[in-house]
């Protein structure tokens, strides 16, 4: 590969820039950036890639293009970059959601250029450049958006793109990835951020100091509340019917585990517990997590 | 202190004998378990006290008595030592909610006997007398029900006692026990096992593996969800009124984020997201959790 531009150097943007200067995969590294503390971090950072405001010149320059900025900035920027695109580029994204992004990139981009869209899972709570590491992505899953129209050779060299940063590769439908993600990943967000808010709501009421007690549960859903709003809010917008569905279900499995508690009804409330903890056993099994008991981090 | 009778030795009754052993603190620690399982344990990890079956001589020869079974078995244990317990016998547990226990103790306890309840926030998502450890209550708050007739010197007696184990005291009446950890530790745990559960009924009805893609969120809800089913059925049913209370505020607050979400409510969205990532704030410089980050433990 030639030249590659990331376009947003934020924790995953950056992550990339690390690995791809490792790896020596690009004979040059662009990266365009808005936010000055992030510009002003990359160069502390001394990342091995050229930070440019100059964002066209870098497009006429790059063969394959990252973005990884917010999913509301794609529109302004497509705009800006088409008149500098060729049928020789390449564009991926790292959006975590699909449908209604790439319903704004086909509606946008120009015809002679092929986005595939790439979904790394290999978030954190943290942002900003100064928490990106080259092995982000090791062993992380990496969703591949595959669709009836998808360019062959461009999907080939994607799946290698990814397999070179560390990821194991999965293709589905933007339909199915949006299905899916909206109930391992955009609703258990969203709950976390509303039970951190029920317990300020609380807190204000009753005029308790509850946060000294998190150690029994709250503090593990506020690390999960304290992750990018501009993402988050991007995500719950762009993928609010399925998020929405995911709500229902869960308000209406709320409410039946509130009448049992209510009941006292032993038997079920029982087979609940029980039957969640399976999905536990799932999860260590298929090595998203360690079985290594949590006590609090130190 | 002469002799320490630990009834039920699960992770935090093994916990205070690894802890009692190591210090000296008695001249034998008795163990009164009825699990086959967690008894041939015990015996494996060559925890240094005494394994009895004989509740009654145990109590007869013991001080102080800690109850760390689940709080649906105080009533029974308690009628069976009424007749072996005096007014020089001290009796703690370790119950998460009070009121209810509280109430089944002054109802059943013979009247010579002091009972103050204890609550060590030092829980983990495993059980049994194998993953406990000497330091689980290290820098940990304990909870220690104070109430109008709280025997003062018995309370004297067991804030030493606790601060022995590591723990930093703090007194509280039962009633607001019961309402701060109906928000941080008993919702936590409800909502935890309510997502795992919504995430199992989506993958039943789209026949889809979602379980693999758990990193994104979760994966960290399952975890919370794995924990004992007999302790957390029985901490649902015996702060209930809180528990639902909790409940009711939190699907409110999360039909307000649906609508929020539904009608794309940019400034409402950001303003709630903004706002919880300040408890995260809060919850570091308490100690109750390091800022550092977690991209999934290894």
């Amino acid at each position: 590969m030639k030249n590659i531009l990331i376009i947003g150097c934020g924790l995953l943007g950056s992550s990339l820039v690390r690995r791809i200067s490792k790896k020596k995969l690009a004979k040059k590294i662009f990266i365009y950036e808005k936010s000055k503390r992030n510009i002003l971090m990359i160069k502390k950072l001394k990342l091995k890639a050229l930070v440019t405001k100059k964002l066209n010149y870098a497009v006429s320059q790059s063969e394959f293009i990252v973005f990884c900025t917010p999913m509301s900035e794609y529109k302004k920027i497509i705009l800006r970059i088409n008149k500098d695109l060729t049928s020789k580029h390449k564009i991926t994204d790292i959006g975590s959601s699909k449908l209604k992004s790439l319903n704004i990139i086909k509606k946008n981009l120009t015809k002679k250029t092929s986005w595939i869209s790439s979904h790394p899972i290999a978030g954190s709570e943290v942002s900003g450049p100064e928490n990106g590491k080259h092995d982000l992505f090791e062993n992380k899953w990496c969703v591949l958006i595959k669709e009836k129209k998808t360019n062959t050779k461009f999907f080939r060299f994607l799946t290698l793109f990814w397999k070179k940063m560390g990821s194991k590769i999965i293709s589905m439908t933007p339909e199915k990835h949006d299905k899916i993600f909206s109930i391992t990943s955009h609703l258990p967000h969203l709950i976390a951020y509303n039970l951190v808010k029920s317990a300020q709501d609380f807190e204000k009421k009753q005029n308790y100091n509850l946060i000294k007690y998190s150690a029994g549960g709250l503090r593990d859903f506020s690390r999960i509340a304290a992750s990018n709003e501009i993402m988050w809010r991007d995500i719950f917008f762009d993928n609010k019917i399925n998020v929405i569905k995911a709500i229902d279900l869960f308000i209406k499995n709320l409410k039946k585990f509130k009448s049992d508690i209510n009941s006292e009804n032993n038997r079920l409330i029982l087979k609940k517990l029980i039957k969640t903890k399976k999905v536990r056993t799932q999860i260590i099994k298929l090595k998203q997590d360690v079985s290594k008991p949590d006590f609090g981090r130190n």
